[in-house]
Protein backbone atom coordinates (compact mmCIF):
# COMPACT_ATOMS: atom_id res chain seq x y z
CA UNK A 1 0.00 0.00 0.00
CA UNK A 2 1.22 3.50 -0.84
CA UNK A 3 1.66 6.10 1.92
CA UNK A 4 -1.60 7.80 2.84
CA UNK A 5 -1.41 11.53 3.48
CA UNK A 6 -4.21 13.39 5.25
CA UNK A 7 -4.09 16.98 3.94
CA UNK A 8 -5.96 18.31 7.00
CA UNK A 9 -5.02 19.32 10.51
CA UNK A 10 -8.53 18.72 11.88
CA UNK A 11 -8.35 16.59 15.06
CA UNK A 12 -11.78 15.15 14.17
CA UNK A 13 -10.58 13.88 10.78
CA UNK A 14 -7.46 12.37 12.35
CA UNK A 15 -9.59 10.63 14.99
CA UNK A 16 -11.83 9.02 12.36
CA UNK A 17 -8.81 7.72 10.40
CA UNK A 18 -7.40 6.29 13.65
CA UNK A 19 -10.77 4.88 14.70
CA UNK A 20 -11.10 2.75 11.55
CA UNK A 21 -7.42 1.74 11.62
CA UNK A 22 -6.07 3.45 8.47
CA UNK A 23 -2.36 4.29 8.91
CA UNK A 24 -1.58 7.84 7.70
CA UNK A 25 0.69 10.84 7.85
CA UNK A 26 -0.78 14.24 8.52
CA UNK A 27 0.41 17.11 6.29
CA UNK A 28 -2.15 19.93 6.58
CA UNK A 29 -2.55 22.23 3.59
CA UNK A 30 -1.67 25.81 4.53
CA UNK A 31 -3.40 27.40 1.55
CA UNK A 32 -6.00 29.99 2.41
CA UNK A 33 -9.62 28.89 1.94
CA UNK A 34 -11.42 31.25 -0.42
CA UNK A 35 -15.23 31.09 -0.15
CA UNK A 36 -16.34 31.44 -3.76
CA UNK A 37 -19.95 32.26 -4.53
CA UNK A 38 -21.28 28.88 -5.71
CA UNK A 39 -23.39 25.98 -4.42
CA UNK A 40 -22.21 24.32 -1.17
CA UNK A 41 -21.44 20.99 -2.84
CA UNK A 42 -19.36 22.70 -5.57
CA UNK A 43 -17.54 24.79 -2.98
CA UNK A 44 -16.50 21.89 -0.74
CA UNK A 45 -15.42 19.77 -3.70
CA UNK A 46 -13.28 22.65 -4.97
CA UNK A 47 -11.73 23.40 -1.56
CA UNK A 48 -10.98 19.71 -0.93
CA UNK A 49 -9.22 19.58 -4.33
CA UNK A 50 -7.27 22.72 -3.54
CA UNK A 51 -6.05 21.22 -0.23
CA UNK A 52 -5.16 17.83 -1.76
CA UNK A 53 -3.33 19.45 -4.73
CA UNK A 54 -1.45 21.86 -2.48
CA UNK A 55 -0.03 19.01 -0.41
CA UNK A 56 0.51 16.71 -3.40
CA UNK A 57 2.69 19.34 -5.13
CA UNK A 58 5.06 19.34 -2.15
CA UNK A 59 5.63 15.57 -2.33
CA UNK A 60 7.51 13.14 -4.54
CA UNK A 61 6.99 9.43 -5.10
CA UNK A 62 4.08 7.05 -4.71
CA UNK A 63 1.28 8.26 -2.43
CA UNK A 64 -2.41 8.88 -1.82
CA UNK A 65 -3.57 12.29 -0.58
CA UNK A 66 -6.95 12.80 1.11
CA UNK A 67 -8.31 16.36 1.15
CA UNK A 68 -11.61 17.36 2.76
CA UNK A 69 -13.64 20.46 3.45
CA UNK A 70 -16.95 20.86 5.31
CA UNK A 71 -19.63 23.56 5.31
CA UNK A 72 -23.09 23.89 6.77
CA UNK A 73 -25.90 25.24 4.59
CA UNK A 74 -29.25 26.54 5.75
CA UNK A 75 -31.93 27.97 3.47
CA UNK A 76 -29.35 28.17 0.67
CA UNK A 77 -26.89 30.17 2.81
CA UNK A 78 -23.43 28.70 3.42
CA UNK A 79 -22.07 28.84 6.98
CA UNK A 80 -18.34 28.46 7.50
CA UNK A 81 -16.55 28.87 10.84
CA UNK A 82 -17.81 31.74 13.04
CA UNK A 83 -15.58 34.82 13.20
CA UNK A 84 -16.79 35.96 16.64
CA UNK A 85 -19.17 35.01 19.46
CA UNK A 86 -21.83 37.26 17.88
CA UNK A 87 -21.34 35.48 14.56
CA UNK A 88 -21.70 32.10 16.31
CA UNK A 89 -24.92 33.32 17.97
CA UNK A 90 -26.29 34.39 14.60
CA UNK A 91 -25.48 30.99 13.08
CA UNK A 92 -26.92 28.92 15.95
CA UNK A 93 -30.08 31.06 15.93
CA UNK A 94 -30.53 30.12 12.27
CA UNK A 95 -29.95 26.42 12.96
CA UNK A 96 -32.14 25.93 16.06
CA UNK A 97 -35.70 24.62 15.53
CA UNK A 98 -35.10 23.52 11.96
CA UNK A 99 -33.25 21.38 9.47
CA UNK A 100 -29.98 22.15 7.70
CA UNK A 101 -27.49 20.38 5.47
CA UNK A 102 -23.87 19.50 6.09
CA UNK A 103 -21.71 19.09 2.98
CA UNK A 104 -18.26 17.56 3.02
CA UNK A 105 -16.23 17.58 -0.17
CA UNK A 106 -13.47 15.02 -0.52
CA UNK A 107 -10.61 14.55 -2.95
CA UNK A 108 -8.78 11.23 -3.13
CA UNK A 109 -5.64 11.90 -5.17
CA UNK A 110 -3.39 9.02 -6.12
CA UNK A 111 0.06 9.84 -7.52
CA UNK A 112 2.60 7.36 -8.85
CA UNK A 113 6.39 7.44 -9.09
CA UNK A 114 6.14 7.98 -12.86
CA UNK A 115 4.17 11.20 -12.28
CA UNK A 116 0.82 9.77 -13.40
CA UNK A 117 -2.18 10.74 -11.31
CA UNK A 118 -5.76 9.47 -10.76
CA UNK A 119 -8.38 11.17 -8.67
CA UNK A 120 -11.89 11.06 -7.18
CA UNK A 121 -13.58 14.32 -6.27
CA UNK A 122 -17.02 14.12 -4.65
CA UNK A 123 -19.26 15.53 -1.94
CA UNK A 124 -21.61 13.96 0.60
CA UNK A 125 -24.72 15.60 2.06
CA UNK A 126 -26.32 14.88 5.44
CA UNK A 127 -29.47 16.50 6.80
CA UNK A 128 -29.44 17.55 10.46
CA UNK A 129 -32.53 18.29 12.57
CA UNK A 130 -31.97 20.69 15.48
CA UNK A 131 -34.37 21.07 18.42
CA UNK A 132 -35.73 24.44 19.51
CA UNK A 133 -33.18 26.21 21.72
CA UNK A 134 -33.75 29.04 24.21
CA UNK A 135 -31.52 32.10 23.79
CA UNK A 136 -29.80 31.26 27.09
CA UNK A 137 -29.01 27.73 25.87
CA UNK A 138 -27.33 29.20 22.77
CA UNK A 139 -25.34 31.67 24.90
CA UNK A 140 -24.31 28.91 27.35
CA UNK A 141 -23.15 26.76 24.45
CA UNK A 142 -21.07 29.61 22.96
CA UNK A 143 -19.49 30.21 26.39
CA UNK A 144 -18.06 26.65 26.31
CA UNK A 145 -15.83 27.77 23.42
CA UNK A 146 -16.74 24.69 21.38
CA UNK A 147 -18.41 26.54 18.44
CA UNK A 148 -15.47 28.76 17.48
CA UNK A 149 -13.50 26.49 15.12
CA UNK A 150 -16.46 24.53 13.73
CA UNK A 151 -18.36 25.02 10.46
CA UNK A 152 -21.88 26.11 11.43
CA UNK A 153 -20.68 26.85 14.98
CA UNK A 154 -21.41 23.42 16.50
CA UNK A 155 -19.92 19.97 17.02
CA UNK A 156 -22.28 16.98 16.87
CA UNK A 157 -19.67 14.89 18.71
CA UNK A 158 -19.51 17.35 21.60
CA UNK A 159 -21.77 19.38 23.85
CA UNK A 160 -24.29 20.07 21.07
CA UNK A 161 -25.47 16.43 20.95
CA UNK A 162 -28.55 16.98 23.19
CA UNK A 163 -29.88 19.55 20.72
CA UNK A 164 -29.80 17.27 17.66
CA UNK A 165 -33.00 15.25 17.38
CA UNK A 166 -31.91 13.30 14.32
CA UNK A 167 -29.99 13.13 11.07
CA UNK A 168 -30.49 11.69 7.59
CA UNK A 169 -27.32 10.40 5.97
CA UNK A 170 -23.79 9.66 7.15
CA UNK A 171 -22.99 10.70 10.73
CA UNK A 172 -19.25 10.93 10.03
CA UNK A 173 -19.98 13.38 7.22
CA UNK A 174 -21.21 15.83 9.87
CA UNK A 175 -18.02 15.32 11.87
CA UNK A 176 -16.20 16.29 8.63
CA UNK A 177 -15.00 13.02 7.12
CA UNK A 178 -17.53 10.69 5.39
CA UNK A 179 -15.45 7.57 5.89
CA UNK A 180 -17.86 5.07 4.23
CA UNK A 181 -17.93 7.10 0.98
CA UNK A 182 -14.15 7.71 1.12
CA UNK A 183 -13.43 3.97 1.39
CA UNK A 184 -15.89 3.25 -1.45
CA UNK A 185 -14.52 5.94 -3.78
CA UNK A 186 -10.90 4.95 -3.11
CA UNK A 187 -11.89 1.39 -4.05
CA UNK A 188 -12.96 2.73 -7.47
CA UNK A 189 -9.33 3.81 -7.94
CA UNK A 190 -8.24 0.30 -6.95
CA UNK A 191 -7.16 1.34 -3.45
CA UNK A 192 -8.37 -0.67 -0.44
CA UNK A 193 -7.85 1.76 2.44
CA UNK A 194 -8.92 -0.88 5.00
CA UNK A 195 -6.45 -3.50 3.77
CA UNK A 196 -4.20 -4.90 6.48
CA UNK A 197 -0.61 -5.38 5.28
CA UNK B 1 -30.39 19.11 41.29
CA UNK B 2 -30.93 15.59 42.62
CA UNK B 3 -28.22 12.95 42.21
CA UNK B 4 -28.32 11.31 38.81
CA UNK B 5 -27.73 7.56 38.73
CA UNK B 6 -26.89 5.73 35.50
CA UNK B 7 -28.20 2.17 35.93
CA UNK B 8 -25.85 0.83 33.24
CA UNK B 9 -22.23 -0.27 33.12
CA UNK B 10 -21.89 0.39 29.37
CA UNK B 11 -18.76 2.47 28.68
CA UNK B 12 -20.55 4.02 25.66
CA UNK B 13 -23.43 5.30 27.80
CA UNK B 14 -21.01 6.71 30.36
CA UNK B 15 -19.04 8.45 27.61
CA UNK B 16 -22.17 10.16 26.23
CA UNK B 17 -23.14 11.42 29.72
CA UNK B 18 -19.60 12.77 30.16
CA UNK B 19 -19.51 14.25 26.65
CA UNK B 20 -22.56 16.42 27.29
CA UNK B 21 -21.43 17.33 30.79
CA UNK B 22 -24.08 15.66 32.95
CA UNK B 23 -22.63 14.72 36.39
CA UNK B 24 -23.67 11.19 37.41
CA UNK B 25 -22.94 8.14 39.51
CA UNK B 26 -22.80 4.76 37.84
CA UNK B 27 -24.66 1.90 39.58
CA UNK B 28 -25.18 -0.87 37.00
CA UNK B 29 -28.21 -3.11 37.41
CA UNK B 30 -27.17 -6.71 37.92
CA UNK B 31 -30.55 -8.21 37.09
CA UNK B 32 -30.55 -10.78 34.32
CA UNK B 33 -32.01 -9.57 31.00
CA UNK B 34 -34.83 -11.84 29.91
CA UNK B 35 -35.66 -11.59 26.19
CA UNK B 36 -39.45 -11.85 26.15
CA UNK B 37 -41.23 -12.56 22.89
CA UNK B 38 -42.64 -9.13 21.99
CA UNK B 39 -41.95 -6.20 19.68
CA UNK B 40 -38.46 -4.64 19.90
CA UNK B 41 -39.74 -1.30 21.19
CA UNK B 42 -41.82 -3.00 23.93
CA UNK B 43 -38.86 -5.19 24.89
CA UNK B 44 -36.35 -2.35 25.30
CA UNK B 45 -38.83 -0.20 27.23
CA UNK B 46 -39.50 -3.11 29.57
CA UNK B 47 -35.82 -3.95 30.08
CA UNK B 48 -34.90 -0.30 30.68
CA UNK B 49 -37.65 -0.14 33.34
CA UNK B 50 -36.42 -3.36 34.93
CA UNK B 51 -32.87 -1.94 35.19
CA UNK B 52 -33.98 1.44 36.53
CA UNK B 53 -36.34 -0.16 39.10
CA UNK B 54 -33.72 -2.67 40.22
CA UNK B 55 -31.25 0.13 41.04
CA UNK B 56 -33.91 2.46 42.45
CA UNK B 57 -35.00 -0.20 44.97
CA UNK B 58 -31.47 -0.30 46.41
CA UNK B 59 -31.40 3.46 47.08
CA UNK B 60 -32.93 5.88 49.53
CA UNK B 61 -33.51 9.61 49.26
CA UNK B 62 -33.92 12.07 46.43
CA UNK B 63 -32.55 10.88 43.06
CA UNK B 64 -33.04 10.34 39.33
CA UNK B 65 -32.26 6.94 37.80
CA UNK B 66 -31.62 6.47 34.08
CA UNK B 67 -32.06 2.94 32.71
CA UNK B 68 -31.47 2.00 29.06
CA UNK B 69 -31.49 -1.07 26.86
CA UNK B 70 -30.65 -1.41 23.15
CA UNK B 71 -31.48 -4.06 20.55
CA UNK B 72 -31.07 -4.33 16.80
CA UNK B 73 -33.99 -5.58 14.71
CA UNK B 74 -33.86 -6.81 11.13
CA UNK B 75 -36.86 -8.14 9.21
CA UNK B 76 -38.80 -8.35 12.47
CA UNK B 77 -36.10 -10.44 14.17
CA UNK B 78 -34.50 -9.06 17.36
CA UNK B 79 -30.72 -9.32 17.62
CA UNK B 80 -29.13 -9.00 21.05
CA UNK B 81 -25.44 -9.53 21.82
CA UNK B 82 -23.76 -12.41 19.93
CA UNK B 83 -23.06 -15.56 21.95
CA UNK B 84 -20.13 -16.72 19.79
CA UNK B 85 -18.10 -15.78 16.71
CA UNK B 86 -20.41 -17.93 14.58
CA UNK B 87 -23.40 -16.10 16.02
CA UNK B 88 -21.75 -12.74 15.24
CA UNK B 89 -21.10 -13.92 11.67
CA UNK B 90 -24.75 -14.89 11.30
CA UNK B 91 -25.90 -11.49 12.58
CA UNK B 92 -23.51 -9.43 10.42
CA UNK B 93 -24.48 -11.49 7.34
CA UNK B 94 -28.10 -10.49 7.98
CA UNK B 95 -27.18 -6.80 8.41
CA UNK B 96 -24.84 -6.30 5.42
CA UNK B 97 -26.32 -4.91 2.21
CA UNK B 98 -29.53 -3.74 3.81
CA UNK B 99 -31.33 -1.63 6.33
CA UNK B 100 -32.12 -2.45 9.96
CA UNK B 101 -33.50 -0.70 13.02
CA UNK B 102 -31.85 0.10 16.33
CA UNK B 103 -34.20 0.50 19.29
CA UNK B 104 -33.14 1.95 22.61
CA UNK B 105 -35.61 1.92 25.48
CA UNK B 106 -35.10 4.43 28.27
CA UNK B 107 -36.59 4.87 31.71
CA UNK B 108 -36.17 8.16 33.57
CA UNK B 109 -37.24 7.45 37.15
CA UNK B 110 -37.43 10.31 39.64
CA UNK B 111 -37.81 9.42 43.33
CA UNK B 112 -38.30 11.87 46.18
CA UNK B 113 -37.46 11.69 49.87
CA UNK B 114 -41.15 11.22 50.73
CA UNK B 115 -41.24 8.06 48.60
CA UNK B 116 -43.24 9.59 45.73
CA UNK B 117 -42.11 8.65 42.24
CA UNK B 118 -42.58 10.00 38.69
CA UNK B 119 -41.35 8.32 35.52
CA UNK B 120 -40.94 8.51 31.76
CA UNK B 121 -40.62 5.24 29.82
CA UNK B 122 -40.06 5.50 26.06
CA UNK B 123 -38.13 4.10 23.10
CA UNK B 124 -36.32 5.68 20.16
CA UNK B 125 -35.86 4.08 16.73
CA UNK B 126 -33.06 4.78 14.25
CA UNK B 127 -32.70 3.21 10.80
CA UNK B 128 -29.20 2.09 9.77
CA UNK B 129 -28.09 1.37 6.19
CA UNK B 130 -25.19 -1.08 5.86
CA UNK B 131 -23.08 -1.44 2.71
CA UNK B 132 -22.51 -4.81 1.04
CA UNK B 133 -19.69 -6.69 2.81
CA UNK B 134 -17.55 -9.53 1.50
CA UNK B 135 -17.39 -12.67 3.69
CA UNK B 136 -13.72 -11.91 4.42
CA UNK B 137 -14.58 -8.38 5.58
CA UNK B 138 -17.09 -9.81 8.06
CA UNK B 139 -14.54 -12.38 9.30
CA UNK B 140 -11.84 -9.69 9.65
CA UNK B 141 -14.23 -7.52 11.64
CA UNK B 142 -15.13 -10.38 13.99
CA UNK B 143 -11.41 -11.08 14.52
CA UNK B 144 -10.97 -7.57 15.96
CA UNK B 145 -13.15 -8.68 18.91
CA UNK B 146 -15.29 -5.55 18.68
CA UNK B 147 -18.63 -7.30 17.89
CA UNK B 148 -18.77 -9.56 20.94
CA UNK B 149 -20.40 -7.30 23.54
CA UNK B 150 -22.53 -5.25 21.13
CA UNK B 151 -26.22 -5.64 20.24
CA UNK B 152 -26.33 -6.65 16.56
CA UNK B 153 -22.59 -7.49 16.69
CA UNK B 154 -21.27 -4.08 15.63
CA UNK B 155 -20.26 -0.66 16.97
CA UNK B 156 -20.99 2.38 14.79
CA UNK B 157 -18.46 4.39 16.81
CA UNK B 158 -15.69 1.86 16.10
CA UNK B 159 -14.22 -0.17 13.25
CA UNK B 160 -17.62 -0.75 11.63
CA UNK B 161 -17.99 2.93 10.59
CA UNK B 162 -16.75 2.41 6.99
CA UNK B 163 -19.56 -0.08 6.37
CA UNK B 164 -22.40 2.24 7.36
CA UNK B 165 -23.54 4.36 4.42
CA UNK B 166 -26.10 6.34 6.38
CA UNK B 167 -28.68 6.50 9.14
CA UNK B 168 -32.12 8.01 9.69
CA UNK B 169 -32.73 9.27 13.22
CA UNK B 170 -30.58 9.91 16.27
CA UNK B 171 -26.95 8.78 16.00
CA UNK B 172 -26.55 8.48 19.78
CA UNK B 173 -29.50 6.10 19.84
CA UNK B 174 -27.38 3.62 17.86
CA UNK B 175 -24.54 4.02 20.36
CA UNK B 176 -27.14 3.08 23.01
CA UNK B 177 -28.18 6.34 24.64
CA UNK B 178 -30.52 8.76 22.75
CA UNK B 179 -29.36 11.82 24.66
CA UNK B 180 -31.57 14.40 22.87
CA UNK B 181 -34.76 12.44 23.70
CA UNK B 182 -33.56 11.73 27.25
CA UNK B 183 -33.00 15.44 27.95
CA UNK B 184 -36.39 16.28 26.40
CA UNK B 185 -38.31 13.60 28.34
CA UNK B 186 -36.62 14.50 31.64
CA UNK B 187 -37.70 18.09 31.04
CA UNK B 188 -41.32 16.83 30.95
CA UNK B 189 -40.75 15.67 34.55
CA UNK B 190 -39.43 19.15 35.35
CA UNK B 191 -35.78 18.01 35.40
CA UNK B 192 -33.20 20.00 33.41
CA UNK B 193 -30.35 17.49 33.02
CA UNK B 194 -28.15 20.12 31.33
CA UNK B 195 -28.56 22.69 34.08
CA UNK B 196 -25.29 23.97 35.51
CA UNK B 197 -25.37 24.38 39.30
Amino acid sequence: MQNIILASGSPRRKEIMEQVGIPFTCIPSTKEEIMRDCSPDELVRELSLMKASDVSEQLQGDFIVLGADTVVAVNGKILGKPKSKEHAFEMLSMLQNGVHQVFTGVTVLCKSNDGSQTMRNFSVETKVFVRPMAEQQILDYIETGEPMDKAGAYAIQGLFAPFISGIEGDYYNIVGFPIAAIVKEAMELGIDLLKKD
